[in-house]
């Protein structure tokens, strides 16, 4: 922990995280932190461990990006769960060596996310290890029985995703590979990455319209999730290849830089969007008031079979193939 | 991890790992844990990061003990708060070629302990790493307004430990420098340090009765922990070097390895016992409900003072040193 050292952290975090949820009774300085539960609401828990090397690069992440991306993916985990995340622990193991103005700069980047988003960081731990390692864990809340599960799609539902995918995992791919080829898409490929958006106000909004069936978060591929809401929801599903939302910028990336896009849709992660699933009679609904109510697009990608039809990339020409849960590796594509 | 993989191990965890308390709706398997608090109580939130070579050596240290560990110093922080711990989420960052059956054995320990003190382990995640990092955060229970700060000692209250102090610190001096002598106590001192007990049935107690003003666990020391309570209750503190508890064990440790138990006590860390106030009238009944109603011994160490006191130790002769956050060795003892 260098100069600053565990009190100087602990002290630092006090003075500049004051916390705003009234549920936040008392936050960083104790054992733990007090909360206090509204009446009528569940709370949901997850958590998330980022480890250096592994998960990120100092070389291609600023601490500042570093801190905010580590609230952002359980951020995700509550949106995909409908909740409204407002109180997180930090714990964070940090090389004796780090300078002390890039633990600041980590701390400045996780308190914005968090404020930005109404989250209240309310304790953690500081210890120093070998490499830099990052766990967040995150309460979130919602209206009593209506938190959004996995396992709640019906034969027939059709299956949605906000957003575009496959730009961060093409914004990885460019951190990792600079160069000049595609150089007006690079930032916002790369932003993505770095710093993707949690979309909880969709989730929010799918909980209390009570739209959806299902839901889960876009964190480890399409091809990935689709497969976790089938089994969860012990179905199959079917995904239109030309269906699959991908932004401007992935496409023009993905020329430029001779690369399929659909791979990193299907298979490149770390996109936080959220993929859920509407009765068929609601889709139109669902269709017209997400983007109208919360801002953000939506697509409809495929529906939800019976679980002996597997789950399934449909291709352009109606050509059928398995959508393994690591994606295009799995059927040679 | 190796031949498991993550889906493995959430597969496992989600078989064995049922949720028992009636607080959790929803356990392993979703982007998040579903929690129902129940009418009339707050929860407390601690996380806490354990960082192979740093906190704990895979050499000295079985992955089951190191499970049960990683669980207890979570309820002991839960236990400093009066709370009664429900549920965990672990994080667990594994390196390629750790064996299955020491990720096994490691989830094997963690499960019989929260198992132990009614804990759900409701969620986690699992990551590959260089180094073992383990990182586990527990939400507790409380009747609403009656958790255990460290702020709120009053001038004049009695200062009370829990059990002993000194032994895990000894148990680490055993493990690190293996030998003949002492053998008869090594295992005891050992176990303390491997396996620590959470306090929180004492916790509990304490909340319930309205007996403490203020708590905190043992977990960096005695003289750090006296300090933490006086400067968050603003006032200073006085602890009677004779008064400290010390176990036969420990006495006997020391005598054979030529070394002062009170350094173990002041400075060890890992005691994971109690250290708490009570108004100085209700002192008698603390010494005689706590362990009548809890079976816990319980040792009256001192007193709090004005903050200008400061933090000070008393010797047996009358001497008063002041007792600094890292102990002996500011003061030279």
């Amino acid at each position: 922990l260098g100069q600053l050292g565990e009190f100087g952290l602990i002290a630092l975090l006090r003075e500049t995280l004051k916390p705003a949820n009234p549920e936040v009774v008392k936050g960083i300085g104790d054992d733990a932190a007090i909360l206090r539960p509204k009446a009528g609401h569940d709370w949901v828990l997850t958590t998330d461990m980022l480890v250096e090397g592994r998960h990120f690069n100092l070389k291609t992440t600023h601490p500042w990006a570093l801190g905010a991306k580590s609230i952002s993916v359980n951020l995700s985990d509550c949106a995909a769960m409908g909740a409204r995340p407002f109180a997180a622990v930090v714990s964070l193991g940090i090389p004796g060596k780090f300078p002390v103005g890039a633990v600041r700069a980590f701390y400045s980047g996780m308190k914005a996310w968090a404020g930005n988003f109404g989250v209240d960081i309310v304790g953690g731990d500081t210890v120093s290890s070998d490499k830099m390692v990052v766990n967040v864990a995150v309460l979130g809340e919602v209206k009593r029985g209506k938190a959004l599960t996995r396992s709640g799609a019906v034969n027939g539902d059709a299956l949605l995703v906000t957003g575009t995918l496959g730009d961060s995992g093409a914004g990885l791919h460019s951190l990792t590979h600079p160069g000049k080829k595609a150089a007006s898409v690079r930032p916002m490929l790369e932003k993505r990455h770095l710093t993707p958006l949690p979309r909880f106000v969709v989730g929010n909004f799918l909980s209390a319209a009570g739209l959806a069936t299902s839901c889960i978060d876009v964190s480890d591929g399409l091809s990935s999730e689709v497969n976790h809401l089938a089994s969860e929801s012990h179905l199959g599903a079917e995904v239109h290849e030309e269906a699959v939302p991908l932004s401007a910028s992935l496409e023009h990336y993905c020329v430029e830089l001779k690369k399929d896009p659909l791979r990193f849709a299907l298979d490149g992660g770390e996109d936080y969007e959220l993929l859920f699933t509407v009765p068929v009679k609601r889709l139109g609904e669902a269709l017209r008031r997400i983007p109208g109510e919360t801002g953000c697009p939506v697509t409809a990608i495929g529906r939800m079979t019976a679980a002996s039809g597997g789950v399934v990339l449909i291709g352009g020409k109606g050509s059928r193939k398995p959508l393994g849960r690591g994606g295009f590796d799995h059927f040679g594509g």
